[in-house]
């Protein structure tokens, strides 16, 4: 199935230049074929093609169906960009693949790097979502600073990771709770979280935490945390 | 900590040309120094550099350490491999990350990738290793046929994952059971497992399973399958 995404779909009843470019283009699709689309928002339209001009393809709306997220805990996971951005890029990738609500860049002490554009991350996040048949867009934020992000999250639970041992902390696959509806969790730099950050954070309610023995890249450790939230939910099911 | 990949260390007592450059040419370390030297076997070695020539560097070891993988059930990952070849070393970096003994890539009957060539993705492995400061190699072995792979494997635990609905199968998270000393996942192509190769699996004492209610791409599947194994380990210590 292929899914097409126009976020208004509802109340223009048109097809983004760039998704009538490929549906009419690339796939030959004509006036009367009926189309899948989606509107980034949960909703699902079947929609039979009335015009097939590639640069403003116009549609009517056969059938709405509501598709929610197959899981219930909204996820949000704040981290720290990576200096390389193809591994940033991958990331937004597969958080949206395996299932994320909300990713916040976050700029924090050791931080690599300090602003990011956040247009092309979207643009993946889209075909991501489009790819793995998902309704619902990931919300990427601008970037915020750490203090900001801490003393604004009203998350159910909150979680830092870093890896600095000389502070306690237990693995998250122990201490999430998956009767949480709604979860955030903190992911540092390659130089990981400063002290007064870790402290900072705890003081504000959030759990030190860490995702194993192992010492693993900013985005894998991003999508490991997103990944043992679905798989503890999994469990209760 | 940088630790430098000498796989014949113990007997040579030299570094790898490769491995020599970057030590003396790019770190400047002289001869003298002390460094950290792993084999990919289990050891690391604690070496005096006792000539800084960067293309024969030779060294002592000062002592050996034993150094064991941080989890005890061994994870083999047979995954059909990917159009792209990005997405094959992204897996293989991210498998190597998190933590796995071998990855076995599978020829199946919608394999779009019926040929590989290993020694790039080994080069990527060992560079994740050395990153994440392991000091065991993950094994990748040529490719092998479906029915090889099914016919030969003796793991404890043995998993076929596949997309398939017509086909009942059960989460992976819930049908681990983390005594296993070993397991196996089979992870198929974009077009999934034909429903022959689905049954044949079962047949041989597979159980077939799902990854969850997202569609996943197959290097997505496959870290999300080992992860599951490593999580559901951590909450049974």
């Amino acid at each position: 199935m292929i899914q097409f995404y126009a976020p208004d779909i509802e109340s223009e009843l048109t097809l983004p230049e760039e998704e009538a470019r490929h549906c009419i283009k690339v796939l030959r699709t004509r006036s009367g074929d009926v189309i899948e689309v989606i509107d980034g928002k949960g909703y699902r339209f079947s929609c039979r093609l009335t015009d097939d001009n590639p640069r403003h393809a116009t549609v009517e709306i056969e059938t709405k169906t509501a598709v929610p997220l197959s899981w219930s805990t909204k996820i949000t996971v704040a981290v720290a960009p990576t200096k390389n951005m193809d591994r940033m890029e991958w990331m937004v990738e597969k958080l949206t693949e395996i299932g994320i609500n909300r990713i916040i860049p976050l700029h924090c002490r050791y931080s690599e790097r300090k602003e990011i554009k956040i247009d092309r991350l979207q643009r993946i996040a889209v075909s991501a979502m489009k790819q793995s048949l998902k309704t619902v867009l990931p919300e990427i934020t601008p970037m915020r600073s750490f203090n900001e992000v801490i003393q604004s999250s009203d998350a159910e639970q909150k979680f830092i990771a870093y890896c600095d041992p000389s502070i306690p902390r237990k693995l998250l696959s122990c201490e999430y709770r998956p009767v949480a509806d709604s979860v955030l969790i903190l992911i540092g730099p390659e130089g990981d979280f400063s002290k007064e950050e870790i402290s900072s954070a705890i003081t504000a309610g959030y759990m030190p935490i860490s995702l194993g023995e192992n010492r693993l890249r900013t985005e894998t450790a991003a999508f490991n945390a997103c990944d043992t939230i679905h798989i503890i939910n999994q469990l209760k099911q």
